[in-house]
């Protein structure tokens, strides 16, 4: 496995591979590597010849408020798993490498960017699209592998990719959780110990709203009234929404039918947490 | 020559190209080539193994009062000077192959496009952006080739490419005119004879103020001033701006140094005319 850090290195390498006719994954991450990316790892690894993680905390993407500074970093106990993984280019590139001082290009996805995490983190998603649309310029992947928990971010890269005529296939992987169902995330280790304790009350929230929507519950209002009682239970959460929407246009749904997700955002202490099931067809009974 | 309406099918063709090794030179237009386009295209010819022109009216790229629905198409004619010229594949998409119907997503420059014709144009090079970020996907051009006439189009598309690490060499190509000067656009059509003759003081007045700028004045507003009053006096035309900028931000120069653009945007009876001058460091004296 090769670290490398800058632009003109990678899309040598990468080239050469190309010529070797290899195809390539991709699995763009902010670093400091969990259960969740090793599985995205493990499934490109699956899939493809060559495998590259990106490991960049992308500054576009945060709010002057958010945690960009204190955002964990770690790569040399990344470099470990990536390689036990079986990744073979770690690009890690820094901050200038990626933006010029004077950068001003951005992507931009409409209407899908502005709803659920999208109201609330200004700007956020033009980061993401934009610093992907560049890591797909320079890796150049033939597929490119995400996380479910962030729904929003997948709907609205795959857009982009739809929009755009961008040659690269979309992969969503499922959540990974801890054993009591916390969706691994970077930022947990934010948390206190109580913290992570109280944090288990998102997806139980999210279970129970299955379990009553599969008993025949088809009011959102209801659903998301439940799932707010729960975890407003718990002294240390404070709810910033918890929304049933249609999985391709993020509209809220005025009734649960065909298929949706359920999203939340929940800050636990001073940390923002997310986390969403999907409902298929299957799973929803007929009116 | 091949003439391909569909996206799968100029991928396909290209995708066989590029595995002979051959590379691919692109020539985005609207269509209606003349003169100006010729010259690009035969460019592309001499540096390339395979040339594509597109020709798409781009709806996004026009805004509500603007002359998409009027503006001159004629394939047929299109395609026999391409033809002849050498070009290997035409791609001409029709609106709805470009365009989603819940398209939404855009690639903005900034501040770049506030400038210029972009402070009267609003959108317009967010839907330039776009459609050539879709083209360059689409195609994956080793070269693309764009004439200096546009030359606030080329800065921002430019810009693009450097920042969304597009890999594209990206080609500016003198301006082609007529014998008395003006620009050749496939917008001259639009004009009158009258208008016809008057459009020529465009060009006349941007050599006036080469000869001044040579004969060392250094002021700009004094060559804006003189570049006016010539326009000024054919009753036809209504000026929207006359800039002396910095070439690659820009903005407007305070002095004239090292090297400037001096563009323009002319409205001759109701057709709206730009046209610019590039000069040198060398065509510069120094103070």
């Amino acid at each position: 496995m090769e670290i490398i850090k800058d632009i003109s290195g990678i899309k040598d390498r990468l080239s050469n591979e190309k010529k070797a006719g290899h195809n390539i994954g991709l699995v763009p991450t902010m670093g400091y590597l969990h259960e969740g990316h090793l599985n995205l790892i493990k499934k490109a690894v699956e899939n493809n010849d060559v495998v590259v993680v990106s490991i960049f905390v992308n500054p576009t993407q945060f709010g002057p408020e958010e945690d960009y500074e204190e955002y964990p970093r770690d790569l040399d106990r990344d470099a470990r798993l990536a390689k036990k993984t079986g990744v073979d280019y770690i690009f890690s590139p820094e901050p200038d490498e990626m933006y010029f001082a004077d950068h001003s290009t951005f992507v931009q996805v409409e209407e899908l960017t502005d709803r659920l995490c999208g109201a609330f983190r200004e700007g956020h998603f033009r980061g993401v699209a934009t610093v992907v649309s560049k890591l797909f310029n320079i890796i150049m992947p033939d597929k490119a592998y995400f996380g479910q928990k962030d729904f929003q971010q997948f709907v609205i890269l795959k857009r982009m990719v739809r929009d755009l005529n961008i040659p690269v296939a979309m992969e969503r992987i499922p959540t990974v959780r801890e054993e009591d169902g916390l969706a691994v995330s970077s930022r947990n280790k934010y948390l206190s110990e109580r913290g992570r304790e109280t944090a288990a009350v998102l997806y139980k929230s999210l279970k129970k709203a299955r379990s009553l929507i599969k008993k025949g519950e088809n009011d959102p209002e209801k659903i998301k009234n439940k799932i707010e009682a729960m975890i407003q239970k718990h002294d240390l959460t404070e709810i910033e929404y918890i929304e049933i929407v249609d999985p391709e246009t993020l509209k809220s749904r005025e009734e649960i039918r065909d298929k949706v997700v359920i999203a939340l955002a929940v800050y636990v202490e001073e940390t923002r947490l997310i986390d969403n099931i999907y409902l298929d067809r299957e799973e929803i009974p007929h009116a």
